[in-house]
């Protein structure tokens, strides 16, 4: 077990979240995640979508957003390094500068391989929760992101959509044939990274991606267990 | 620059030829450089396919395989590791365990998203530069495995294939645009993995792969630059 902090520490987590207050970003969920990973406590603050541009003062377009007593760091990649810096004798997200540039790579791969081709199965059931003055924007945004078709009617095609992106996931199934996460015998950062956009998905929307028996949902599975079951205890659909 | 051994030292590697004595395997170059990394001298010991049967006393069906003084090993991974741990005090192959284990995975990457559409690309150069002995193996084995047909035929569409090769490099291009190297400022062996399939094409193949303004390409001239030009030196059609 990593050591707890002593009580009265100041840290607040500004974390995305669902109209029912459900926490259900992929980025928030890694860096959770990194925090619980180095044993540290936060509040959680529930930020909606709309509510961005006021967070810590202003200035950030994206949650998370982290102040640590203090010290404001915005973007889930920048936190994992600020923590891994900040608190280097607590266990380690990155294991060494390798570690990180690596982890890096996992990240470029999971946001251009896995998100986009993730975001159509599920896009109209993210928007059916979030809160209504959310609702317009995401929308908007997304809509234009994805082509300016319906949100509706890009998510009608996900079963045709899905053989493809299990298909995406084969160097994550070949590498967790041998190793029980990405990082090897226990998880870091890099699997943080790849595990945040699966909880994205199980958070907001029942359509289920993986198969019973492909290996990358065991340590889906895994995942879940860690840091006392953090993830596993999230309000889901599965 | 890396100190080199005391003359003397037997260490053999049994690399892949084409007719005309080139080493063109992608997995060899992994452990050419992975040995220029630890600064360890080598003599190469051309093997044509057909020949990989008597290598080091036999049981191998791949090369690269190593023996240095005595200890035979096979596989470009297993050497990798080999190397790191026989050669501890030498630049590090890896960074740490972590750094090994998402090396793991950028090798899972290459092999199931690069390897395959690549070869499909280039397949016919390949057999054309063949050994006669070696041409009837190739041709047999890789047009079962890329589905009965031809590899003229297969070869045929590369243009057409190329650009969904090109997308598939993203998570590598996006890691070059904020660093030098998958591993950071300098190399490492995620970067050897990677650059041996580049090499593999340059070699055999006039079919250039990537735009001169790609970030992709400079990395791989950055590559070929490594210790002291070897991959540079080696014959290649571009």
């Amino acid at each position: 077990m990593t050591k707890k902090e002593e009580p009265g520490t100041h840290r607040t987590l500004y974390d995305l979240v669902a109209a029912d207050g459900r926490c259900f970003s992929p980025t928030c969920w890694r860096t959770r995640l990194a925090l619980a990973h180095k044993g540290l406590e936060w509040a959680s603050q529930p930020t909606r979508f709309t509510e961005i541009p006021q967070v810590a003062g202003g200035g950030h377009k994206t949650v998370p957003v982290l102040d640590d007593a203090g010290t404001v760091v915005g973007d889930s990649w920048n936190i994992a390094e600020y923590l891994e810096s900040h608190y280097p004798d607590r266990p380690s997200l990155f294991g060494c500068e390798t570690g990180k540039r690596l982890a890096w790579f996992v990240q470029q791969w999971t946001q251009t391989q896995l998100t986009g081709p993730l975001l159509r199965m599920i896009v109209a059931y993210i928007h059916a929760g979030l809160a209504p003055a959310d609702q317009a924007y995401f929308r908007e945004s997304r809509e234009k992101r994805l082509g300016g078709r319906r949100l509706e009617d890009i998510q009608a095609e996900r079963d045709a959509l899905l053989p493809a992106f299990r298909t995406l996931l084969a160097p994550l199934r070949a590498s967790l044939e041998t190793q029980a996460f990405l990082g090897g015998a226990a998880p870091t950062y890099a699997d943080y990274i790849v595990f945040g956009t699966f909880q994205w998905a199980r958070m907001t929307s029942p359509f289920r991606l993986l198969a019973d028996d492909d290996p990358v949902s065991a340590w889906v599975g895994r995942c879940l267990d860690l840091h006392d079951g953090l993830a596993r205890r999230a309000p889901a659909y599965y």
